[in-house]
């Protein structure tokens, strides 16, 4: 039988088969599992359809955590687990509690020493970085610039210091829309000499990851509109 | 027939079978792979072992990058992949080029338009956070703390202001036989109030991630002395 634990459970980041993914330990663990936290039901029930026909779907409890959810309402979810059931959390795509609200519920796991078990999965982050060729031994992620002109901007002089005085990669991402419109704003503020790495549609069917200085990204033809992309910067 | 890439091959955290770890699409792709960058060929080929016993392993043709090449040697090692055939970086452990030399060569490629394809697999970094509790909307890897005391001290102070100013969760490795000097280093020199998550063996046996404050660790009984540990810092 399963251990008693809170297993954090990624989700494939594009259509194709889940086995592509995860590996097939994630299936086993996922099958086992009676209660579940997750972003959104709707899709939670349709990646564990993905995992395997064999789960009995409807005898399974969801609790939502979002970003309208609150702290007493978490701890209540993990009710469960204190009784001696595994539980899981699945998000939207990707790595569970990485930029997702899942965090909240394993920081009160951890406060209350029950234990916490990540399984392996694609993430967009470690992925894009692999394939930079930028710096893995130093990076940040530093999630979605700001909206605001003035902050915007000087959040890229803040990222520029960071590459220039710590040697470090920085990691960001934007509402898929505004992709190409990011790569324009980045090409015509930032020093021609850095190098902008522009990840897209990781694992899937036109995955893209393409490594480009700014000034050539200045010059080139390209077309992330509402695409999921990631984007890393570095000299 | 595999598209010629240049493919990025995570490798296990720990023992055990590699279809715990890996999804099933890694063992098929790696077994159609030729031409290896490797860290060390002795623990590549035992990896291929693991994948699969129908890979003929001294068939396949494997260039060692280490700390310790220069360069123009990087650049000529991936010669197959220009001339159209499939290539592999294959490191010693968790995602090549996350610290870890594959990402020189990762950058030449990148230069030259040479496609790059990272595979999904453990990650150390990633995990962890999962596990921690900790903000994962903004994080940084720092690699190693200095050695020098002097240094050491600044670094620490240095994560301090990142966690309450970027609100930025702090991670970072140390030599495993240092473990837990380090944590006491830590119990001492850091404010009670933080929070350190200590993460070890990931993957394995006897994994344990556990998060505790400050004030906490200074009066926990503790051994990860030589086990494989990542340690996280926030408030």
């Amino acid at each position: 039988m399963l251990q008693a634990a809170l297993y954090l459970i990624p989700v494939p980041l594009s259509d194709g088969p889940t086995s592509d993914v995860l590996p097939q330990r994630n299936i086993a663990i996922v099958g086992e599992i009676g209660h579940f936290i997750v972003e959104n039901v709707r899709s939670a029930r349709r990646f564990l359809r993905q995992c395997s026909r064999d789960i009995d779907i409807d005898s399974l409890t969801f609790s939502t955590l979002d970003e309208h959810t609150q702290p007493e309402e978490v701890a209540a979810m993990l009710q469960p687990l204190r009784d001696g059931h595994a539980m899981g959390i699945i998000s939207e795509a990707g790595c569970p509690a990485i930029a997702d609200p899942g965090a909240d519920a394993v920081a009160i796991a951890q406060r209350e020493g029950l234990k916490v078990v990540p399984l392996v999965g694609p993430s967009s982050i470690v992925m894009s970085l692999m394939a930079s060729g930028f710096n893995g031994q130093s990076f940040a992620f530093v999630g979605y610039l700001p909206i605001e002109p003035r902050q915007r901007l000087r959040k890229l002089r803040d990222m520029e210091q960071c590459i220039d005085r710590l040697d470090q990669t920085q990691i960001f991402i934007e509402t898929p829309y505004r992709n190409n419109k990011l790569i324009a704003e980045l090409a015509k503020s930032l020093p021609p000499r850095l190098r902008l790495c522009v990840a897209s549609n990781i694992t899937g069917q036109n995955e893209t990851i393409v490594t480009r200085t700014i000034g050539e990204w200045a010059r080139a033809k390209y077309d992330y509109n509402k695409i999921p992309t990631i984007f890393l910067l570095y000299k």
